[in-house]
Order: structure tokens, then C-alpha cells, then sequence
């Protein structure tokens, strides 16, 4: 097999066959192909698309490049989020504990800032102590003692993703339906989740400006799940404006603390109540009402429990901003609604 | 200037600015654009094509990467011909002494095999001692003593174009009429050269395979040179079937000696004085007929000249295939001719 040839063939439109997808990603993995010739690859395939078939199969051989994480030993059914990014997007912070309140455990895999959206890890290590790198062994302790454990996937998952999404990032090789599904999907099945539901972000702040592209990605996404057993659900929400009223690290912990604790922004825990309900409900869990786990304060005790046994002092005080100002909406040019206050965190902080 | 911006505006089908044009070459030759984002570009090249002033743009800055060759100092005018090549094509061999001996200047940079064709350089250097590599000094010496010279490309000319191609040769993306009429142009630009004559082959045996890639690439080429103020003028010739009988380092040699001795394949002979005419005609001489100088000897004397002052011996014998085998045309399935000797050199030998 011969890289030239796979390029060439996605470059004339062609679809590659089951034995060029393997080859391929393999030989990537491994150093094989170089990565100039990947990046040739991605245009192609960004430019010319795949078929549902080629995703699969993409996927597939992504998966099989590390290893698959299996949580059998638990007692509980498993069920997970992903979502694709937006403005103030901090709804992992208070759904995963919320979701283990209610009896799923939640083996939360996350990342990092990517464009102009904020990374879960990069706010959860505005916690003084707080550890995103677990092995696996620890992701099974924190599930076991908390419900829930939100960490950064260990480098034997999925390494030919990690090794392409690097690439794609500097080669404008990144808005590919195909590549941005097998992508995502890859790390949530080697993750091992029972069940997923995909927060497919739609609008200005988001990766995907419009409803069509947006839910071209969500059915992308549900056909590779379900292709692999995973049962997935995908949601399409809107990303016009910030969620909530903080948009920075430490002010994004806050913010889903005060979710946790009963209160905050109505529109994050909406979103947060409506997520959790269908986590559950993909998980099989049946008769909870996450409403109540806000109310009650078990949601938050699961909260300090999963901080804690990543290391992170709960009630330690967050970080500040060096510097604060208040934007207010301007007069015109923006949807009617109560003036957002957002509060900025210095670059120096 | 951000490559990932200069690729995303190719790949969504816009039209690179010249500052963008000019930024990219430069910064790719200078490595500040990685080989990964120049294989994407290329790729969203290829596939969403370039308008002429791009291609213009393209060009020069290809050009200005590198120095620009000089031969006023010469009291001929120079002309040069560049074939898109094919199999057998060994014309430059015997056009470029003859081009010389009916008055012009022929300072001819010339490659290596390229694909499934042979190289006019592998070919000269089966004359036992010819050297391909001179200094600027150096060719200016063959072209005053012998009219004619036949030589590599110095690396400071075009260094954009022998980077980018090497960078396409291994990604999928030599196929793009764009790159390849840029990358064919701004070499011959910077050689120096005052008039141009392309062989643009087409057929089964070519790179183009059709009459409508052959001409847009000859036009896009014109396009290139008359933009520049080179005099261009390009011929669709077939290569449907090898041209001459010899395919092969040493052998084409011998055949295109024959040529000069006023014998050789009627399709050779044909084909070399058809772009003699063109080439004197282009350089403006005119009132020698090229047929007369292959019958008195001149154009042999001149390649005779030619090989000595490069180190070669026109005497000394060439090297012979270690095996010898004739093929004759099947029964059916080749047009009606004489039946082709092929004399193979063993890859051995």
C-alpha cells in the first residue's frame, strides 16, 4: 500500500476502501506516512467528504490505534456528554456530578481550550491542587468513591487522533464534517461509555455557524455511535450569545458552583437539567428527577467528593482577576435581554 | 501573514491576494511555513484550482526565490524549448547542438526522469565523463565555445519550485495544471532565456492525458511567459507511442547521434526540426534552414563540442545492456506501422 495512491484516491473523488482506511491511519500512527502526506489526505477528504461507510471505517481504525477502556467493574451503568464547544460552555462542571447524584457514574473525558472556546481542564485547574492526568486505575477510584471524574484522556487512547487533530490544527484542515465526527466519536468509544449525549452547539459562537452543518456533524456523530453499539443521542442548542454570565477559568467554576449550590444563570441550568435528563435516560436510570439533586445538595456533595479525590481543595479560594470591568450590551445589535456582566481575568492573573 | 488563514482562503475557493501569493512562497522557502501546511495548500490547489493572475503571481514569486540568469553578455540570441515529457522523448539531445548551429544561443536546464519518462540529464551522463553540474561561470564557457549547453539547475535558482516540487511529488499533488505551469515557468524564466518553444506532449504516454489538459496547461504556460516578456510559443505534439525506437539511458544517446549524423527515426527527425524552426523562429533567426546543418555536419560538430567542454568524450563507446531482448507489436490492439525494436537496458547494468 502506497500513500500516494490513498491521496490520490480521495483527491479524485473516489471512495477509499476499508483496507486503504486501516493502512492508512495505522501507517500514520506509526511514522509511516509522513505528515505532509496526511495533511494532503485531510484536504482531500475535507474537500471531496466521505461516506458514512469511510466514517465508520475512519473511526474504527482510530480506535483500534490505542487502547479501549472498559468499566464492567462498576456497579452502576455508564453515561457521558460531549459537547462541541461554545462561549462560556461550562456544562461539565456541574452536569457530571449532577448525573452521578442520580445514580449513572460518569467517566468524563475532556480537553482542553480549542479556538475561541474554553477547555474543561484549563477551568478545573483554576482549583488550587486539582489533577487532570489520572491513569486509569485512579479514573476507576474517583468513579467508585464520587460517581463522577472529569480528566484528560491518557495518551493510549486514540493516539492516531491525537496525532491528526494536532496536525489538523495547523493545517486548516480542521471544519471537516468526516474528520470532526471520527474525531470526537473515536475518543468517546475507546473512553468505554455505556451511553452518549452530544451537545451539538449551532451559531455565532459556535464551530458550526449554521442548523444545516450543525446537524450534519450531530448525524454524523449518532450513525458512528450507534454503528458501534454506543447508545447516542445528540442535542443541537444554540451558541449566539455566552452561556451564562461568566466566561473565563476560575469564573466559570464559580458560576457551576452556584449551579450546584441551587442557584445560577437560568439558561445554564437548563441546559444542564436537559442534558442530564437525557444522559439518564440513555443510561437507563429511570424515576430521578436531577432537579432534585440541585435542590437537595447531593449533586454538589458528589461535586466535592470528585474534586477532592483529584486532589482539589473545594472550599480553597479560586483565583482572581488582577483586573475587573463591566461591558453592558450596547444599545443596538444585540437580541433584548438582561445586560450580561462578564467579568474578565487578566492574561497576567 | 497566518498560513492557516492562506490555506483556509484557497480551501473555501477564494482568490489568494498577491501579498498573500507572495508571502506563502517566501515563507515556505525560508521554512516558516511547515511542509504540512504547504501540502495542504497545494492540495486546495489543485482541487479548487488558480485564476491566471494568481498563477502569474505564483510564478514570480517561484522566481524571485532564487537569482535570475543573465547571458547578455553573449553576441547571440538565446532560445530555449521545454518538453512536458514522455517516453523516448530524447529531443533535446540532438535539438539543442542543432539549435546552436544555425546561429542561436541554447542555455538548457534540464532534469531527471520524472514519473514513468526519462531525464535528459540521466541520459547525457551514460557519455562516459559528461558532467550535468557547472557554475554560472562554467555554462557561460559552454555556450560561447560551443553554442550550446545542457546542464542541471543550479540550487539558486527557483529554490521555491525544487522544494515545493520535491513536496508534491510525495503528497498527490503533481497533477494540478497551475503548479505544474508555475513550476515549469519560473525555471525557464529564470534561466534567462529570450525566447521559449514547449513541447506540450498529450496521449496515453503523457502526463496530460487529453487535448483539453494539454491545451489549457500550454495556454496557462504562454499565459506565464508573455506576462514576463519571454516570447512563448507552445506545440501540442502526440505521445501516444514511444518517440524514436530507443528507450533508455545509453541507447538514446546513440539514436540521438544517428540524428545528428543525418540519419535516425523519421518521428525524432521530424519532431527535433519542427521545434528547431520554432525555436530560431522565436529568437527572431531566420533564413537558415535546420535540415541543411543535421546534413553538413554543423549541428554534429556542435555536440561534439558540446560533450567535450561538459568532460564527456563524444568517442568513447557507451555503455551496453547486459541483456538484449526485441519485443514486436501484438497481432492487434496498436495502430498499423512498422514493428518497433526496443532494445531494454538491464536496470543492472
Amino acid at each position: 500500500m502506497d500513500a500516494i495512491d490513498v491521496i490520490r484516491a480521495k483527491r479524485d473523488g473516489g471512495v477509499l476502501s476499508p483496507a486503504q482506511i486501516d493502512w492508512a491511519v495505522d501507517a500514520y500512527t506509526r511514522g509511516a506516512i509522513a505528515e505532509e502526506q496526511m495533511s494532503a489526505l485531510a484536504m482531500a477528504i475535507l474537500l471531496n467528504g466521505m461516506t458514512r461507510a469511510e466514517v465508520a471505517r475512519w473511526t474504527e481504525a482510530m480506535i483500534r490505534s490505542g487502547e479501549r477502556m472498559d468499566w464492567s467493574a462498576l456497579d452502576r451503568p455508564t453515561t457521558d456528554k460531549h459537547s462541541t464547544g461554545g462561549v462560556g460552555d461550562k456544562i461539565t462542571l456541574p452536569l457530571a456530578p449532577l448525573v452521578a447524584a442520580c445514580g449513572a457514574a460518569v467517566p468524563q473525558l475532556s480537553g482542553r481550550g480549542l479556538g475561541h472556546t474554553g477547555g474543561t481542564l484549563d477551568k478545573l485547574e483554576s482549583i488550587p491542587g486539582w489533577r487532570a492526568s489520572l491513569s486509569n486505575a485512579e479514573m476507576l477510584d474517583v468513579l467508585r468513591s464520587a460517581g463522577a471524574v472529569i480528566c484528560a484522556a491518557g495518551s493510549g487512547l486514540a493516539p492516531a487522533d491525537r496525532k491528526l487533530y494536532a496536525l489538523r490544527d495547523v493545517t486548516g484542515t480542521v471544519e471537516s464534517i468526516p474528520l470532526i465526527a471520527s474525531s470526537i466519536m473515536s475518543k468517546k468509544i475507546a473512553e468505554g461509555t455505556g451511553a452518549l449525549v452530544l451537545d451539538v452547539k449551532v451559531g455565532s459562537g459556535a464551530f458550526m455557524k449554521t442548523v444545516e452543518n450543525a446537524r450534519e456533524l450531530a448525524e454524523t456523530m449518532v450513525a458512528i455511535g450507534t454503528d458501534h453499539g454506543l447508545r447516542t443521542v445528540a442535542l443541537l442548542t444554540a451558541m449566539d450569545r455566552p452561556l451564562g454570565n461568566a466566561v473565563g477559568n476560575a469564573v466559570e467554576v464559580a458560576e457551576s458552583v452556584e449551579v450546584l449550590a441551587g442557584g445560577g444563570p437560568s439558561d445554564v441550568v437548563e441546559l444542564t437539567l436537559t442534558l442530564a435528563r437525557e444522559m439518564l435516560d440513555a443510561a437507563g436510570i429511570t424515576g430521578k428527577d436531577p432537579a432534585d439533586a440541585l435542590k437537595d445538595g447531593s449533586a454538589m456533595d458528589v461535586w466535592r467528593r470528585m474534586i477532592t479525590a483529584q486532589g482539589g481543595d473545594p472550599d480553597a479560594p479560586l483565583p482572581t482577576a488582577r483586573e475587573t470591568h463591566t461591558v453592558t450590551a450596547p444599545a443596538s445589535g444585540v437580541p433584548a435581554g438582561p445586560a450580561r456582566r462578564t467579568r474578565s481575568r487578566s492574561a497576567r492573573a
